[in-house]
């Protein structure tokens, strides 16, 4: 069990604790009483051309870059330093982002333009921080199983909470860690977005998956995780309850697809036993990660929910968790095929990568 | 004018010299006796999942990755030094990618796999590399103008003989240029892709513009570059036959799209004028980039021309050109939201970015 509490910061924002026992006290107070109102400026763009929405949220620019450890805004507070969260110490921690791309409260502030071509509307929505750990040095790999389960019952609290939004149209949990993926806060963290609308990656994937089964009856995710387990050669790891594989057309050197054996559509789904084997074998693909090169590689993993509103039955969960490093000290670039015409090119074989993941083949 | 002649490199590449004057000496024979053939195990697979086309290519893993400027395979070849480029000088020149993410000759040695799930085909296509000029340490926008007609009719060229082969569906010309976008080697250049399939941006591109045509009887980017030109507050540049302009909805911190007023679906359909002028547009456009921060903005530069066989009558031609720097120092990172869900969060407003390029908001 996992038991929450929810306290308001200086600035009116929200923050939960979440902690593996009842009764903890969690009312130490924010005692910030020079911090700015949080404001957005976000837009969501409307792209004609390439049938897209695009973010405009150029508050984000002066957001917190790299600050020095002793000044981590992640750490818990102490004496003489109040950072986000007030308390001394704490298990699991989610938050209000106070830079966020989506704001339940933009529509107060942001204009809606619908001049055609040119169509824009404010960037409702949320933005949310998980703090993984107090430690700032950790890392989720370096979790303990119990403590992976509590960030588990945080993101599925979190995507029960904001999918009960009338705005938000998609929830979507992720972590971006490393430097070379841009982290500017080395605190182990991610971040949760409630989007106003269902981004174009996972509309394009309920689509495809809904017609799937209108053709044939099945789910395509099912299939699919069949016949990864009768292949076999591109699995990394196996459970009672999940399957971590690389996809046949896996887009970046060493991606990982990790999906339970049960066709459920979201986090808040998973069961007891469900989640607390998801601990374990999250944490033993993001180790394996880890072993991937002489240091642990940055990486990207976020969870393919069903979308809120929308081809519930069809969807099947996932996580994706993938890294853009290709060999040590090489960087697998977004460059002219992949950001200009959306064809990835990948170096190394899902095959190959499947077996160093599971360290058949020495580096 | 510009006057091409062909010759064949040691290993059986093709490479094309490009000349502003006809009658020059181009016999000089590749010199490199123990150059290994080219060969490739591109395999193009399919994900069911989302619907799209993912590149397997590892034998590119050992290209050539950031050499000695005096071992610069680009530059003419010397005494002592055979280089790709076996003349002594040249203008423009253009030749297979020793290391293609596609060849005509794929289908030779790859397999066509087609249990479902799983499905893949020989990369069979077209991977070239033109230089824009013999100068290690020039860009792209130090050129003359004359030069980069050159250029210009060399993409023209390739476009034209690439579209004209059966399993080639799209050409596309890009410039990576910069380090942080992983270019690997710095001399002036560009590549071009013959892909055996419509690239999935280009696809979604080319069915919204059919939709719309067949809505409203008008071509979409017609009324979006008219759109602009009204508005103004995107306007980068405009000559006679071009107009950039940072597009409403941008996904990139600074973004230009260069579009010729004349409803024309490639740059083979471009006459003498409409050439001459776009080599000044688009040499005052990259020179805006190079101005934008401290030092020359990393860019990518792509050519959004009409599939080979497909809704070329709906198509419109544009070129690309965004930077993923959005502030000295700072990099646009793609990560959870762009990577993950392919949302791009852009910073910066386009309004913004348009002032800055145009150079009336300093730094």
């Amino acid at each position: 069990m996992t038991f929450r509490q929810r306290i308001t910061l200086a600035d009116g924002r929200e923050l939960y604790y979440f902690d593996s026992d009842p009764g903890g006290d969690r009312s130490a107070v924010d005692l910030r009483s020079d911090l700015p109102a949080t404001s957005t400026t976000s837009q969501v763009r409307w792209d004609p051309l390439f049938h897209t929405h695009t973010v405009i949220a150029d508050h984000r620019q002066t957001r917190t870059y790299r600050p020095p450890a002793d000044l981590c805004p992640l750490c818990p507070s102490r004496d003489g330093l109040s950072t986000e969260i007030p308390a001394s110490d704490y298990e699991v921690v989610v938050f209000e982002n106070r830079f966020p791309a989506f704001s339940l409260q933009a529509a107060e502030t942001v204009p809606l333009v619908t001049d055609p071509p040119f169509r824009s509307a404010p960037g409702v929505g949320r933005c949310e921080v998980v703090c993984f750990t107090s430690e700032h040095n950790g890392s989720f790999s370096s979790l303990a199983p119990r403590q992976a389960r509590t960030v588990i019952d945080a993101w599925a609290d979190r995507t029960r909470d904001l999918g009960a939004q009338d705005s938000i149209d998609y929830v979507f949990c992720f972590e971006n860690r490393g430097e070379e993926i841009g982290v500017t806060l080395s605190h182990p963290h991610g971040q949760i977005y409630g989007y106003p609308f269902v981004p174009p990656r996972f509309f394009n994937a309920a689509h495809t998956a809904s017609r799937y089964r209108d053709r044939t009856g099945d789910c395509l995710q099912c299939v699919l995780l069949n016949s990864e387990i009768e292949d076999g050669k591109r699995i990394v790891t196996m459970s009672e309850h999940w399957v971590a594989y690389v996809p046949f057309a896996a887009r970046w050197p060493y991606e990982v697809r990790v999906v339970p054996l049960a066709h459920l559509p979201d986090l808040p789904a998973l069961d007891d036993a469900q989640r607390d084997d998801l601990a374990v074998v999250y944490l033993d693909v993001l180790r394996k990660f880890d072993r991937l090169f002489d240091t642990p590689a940055p990486y990207i993993a976020g969870w393919q929910q069903a979308p809120v509103r929308q081809d519930r039955d069809v969807w099947h969960l996932a996580a994706e968790i993938l890294t853009i490093r290709r060999a040590p000290g090489k960087l697998k670039y977004l460059a002219g095929s992949e950001s200009g015409a959306a064809v990835w090119i990948n170096d190394v074989t899902p095959e190959a990568a499947a077996a160093r993941l599971r360290g058949d083949d020495p580096l």
